[in-house]
């Protein structure tokens, strides 16, 4: 990761994290049920989506005042997404970013409520936002409730789910994972520049780039749960194998599946050449994704 | 009920049935967790929200094709309610309206999914409305995430849960169910005012309206609870002293019950005299709520 990447992530972590606290806090909610979401939201995380989000605003021109409240309500559906997915009836773990998930620190029912708030918390944070137009609230409410519901993310879990124990085509796992992390990063790159003003071509561009960074994301994701750092990701490698999960070095091989990465993040590249924009930090951030180590 | 709501609830009933159904199979979604949406869609029920939302909109002089996606909406809002309570995690349920409920018909992962997924669509019907100006979609996209989200029935739920196994009073008694019954009708008289073309004294007069309605759904609820007719119910009397919960009966004796349920009507049509409306249909269910026998 390069100086410019490394300066814009860290210039921007503080303002996201405050932005999503505040929210959380300025909501009149049950004492229990305050914190439950607060403590996944304060759990951290590399907040991609809304860094990806605020990049693709600012590559256009925008303003990242007018593209930080719909970063924060990404955030917060992707949050949910996870402790949603980390519930016993689903993927029963006891351990996110080496925390307690949050169903082990509060209660299975407390984590599902936790996670219904934030969702639902999202399409407020678009709809009360002070500098967008309705239009644009309109037409974000509707992506994201489209990227993040049935047709999208929650299908992806859905499919995961029913992959399990199954061996699988590489075919069948790129739709998983296309819908699972695939469609919340799209819609964050697409959100961002519709917000900086794109036009439709552009947001094509934008569109196309950003699917390849979400399967990219995903190779990465496989990868480094063979070759990774446990200390450093805070979760033990070699889980998907013990899950018995389908993941592209298992189909491909390790070698297969550093060539998949590779593969992608030239098409992410080649996507942006189109997208008539300064893309300095949106390249950079392919190769963030890339080589990550967490 | 009289024969002019009983006509109006029968005329809208299948046209709901039908719109809620469609937006379900309109979407692209894995087999299985359509299944799974659509059984609890089409499991039923009064189907009370959309009807007040069509009826308050009429009343207004509105047309209710602007309306009824919207009451769509917040049918698919409560549905995912109902079908997140009745997991295991949560009030335990294995029966809703005489039949399986949703995680006992299909497993707890599909159940939450379904139903973070019809609450994500419920956003997606309003913001993808035809016939709604931008300014409307935002308003009401705003005002359902309100409702129903962490200050709303979300909270209800959580309040509900901690109040378990507790003797409460009847304030912490009205509070539970202004938050998790009151807030969805609320909205739903609300918005349908609103698309109607109410103006804000009269949306006023209209939400004081259904916050009594709400309160009142609430205690004959209870009422029934002990001197329902288990078939006409499709479930069990007398669970509420089972599962230890706080009633308006066990707090305030039965006939205690009644008095503050006929408190609440009354209210109810004192509110809807300030509503500057024809308000008969509005009227009449106020009757239909308080003495309902399901």
């Amino acid at each position: 990761m390069t100086n410019t990447l490394t300066d814009y992530i860290s210039g921007y972590m503080d303002t996201i994290n405050q932005q999503l606290e505040q929210f959380v806090y300025s909501l009149q909610v049950p004492e229990r049920l305050r914190d439950s979401m607060l403590y996944s939201i304060q759990a951290g995380g590399k907040r991609i989506r809304p860094i990806l989000l605020l990049m693709a605003c600012e590559a256009y021109g925008g303003s990242p005042n007018r593209a930080l409240p719909v970063g924060c309500a990404v955030e917060m559906v992707h949050t949910y997404s996870l402790i949603h997915d980390d519930l016993p009836a689903m993927d029963n773990d006891d351990v996110r970013r080496g925390m307690p998930t949050n169903h082990k620190k509060f209660d299975d029912a407390t984590a599902i409520l936790a996670g219904d708030g934030l969702l639902t918390a999202s399409f407020f944070a678009i709809t009360n936002h002070d500098l967008l137009q309705d239009e644009e609230k309109v037409y974000l409410s509707r992506e994201l409730s489209k990227a993040s519901g049935a047709e999208g993310m929650v299908a992806g879990q859905m499919l995961d789910m029913e992959a399990e124990n199954q061996e699988l085509t590489v075919e069948k796992l790129e739709q998983i994972h296309k819908h699972k992390t695939g469609e919340l990063l799209r819609f964050s790159a697409v959100a961002g520049a519709y917000i900086g003003g794109a036009n439709q071509s552009q947001l094509q561009s934008i569109e196309k780039y950003a699917r390849h960074l979400g399967l990219l994301f995903q190779v990465q994701d496989d990868i480094l749960d063979i070759i990774g750092d446990e200390e450093e990701m805070g979760k033990p490698v070699g889980s998907d194998e013990t899950n018995q999960k389908s993941t592209y070095p298992q189909l491909l091989g390790l070698q297969g599946a550093i060539d998949k990465r590779d593969y992608y993040a030239n098409q992410a590249k080649e996507a942006l050449k189109e997208a008539g924009v300064d893309s300095t930090l949106l390249e950079e951030f392919i190769d963030y994704i890339q080589h990550r180590k967490k």
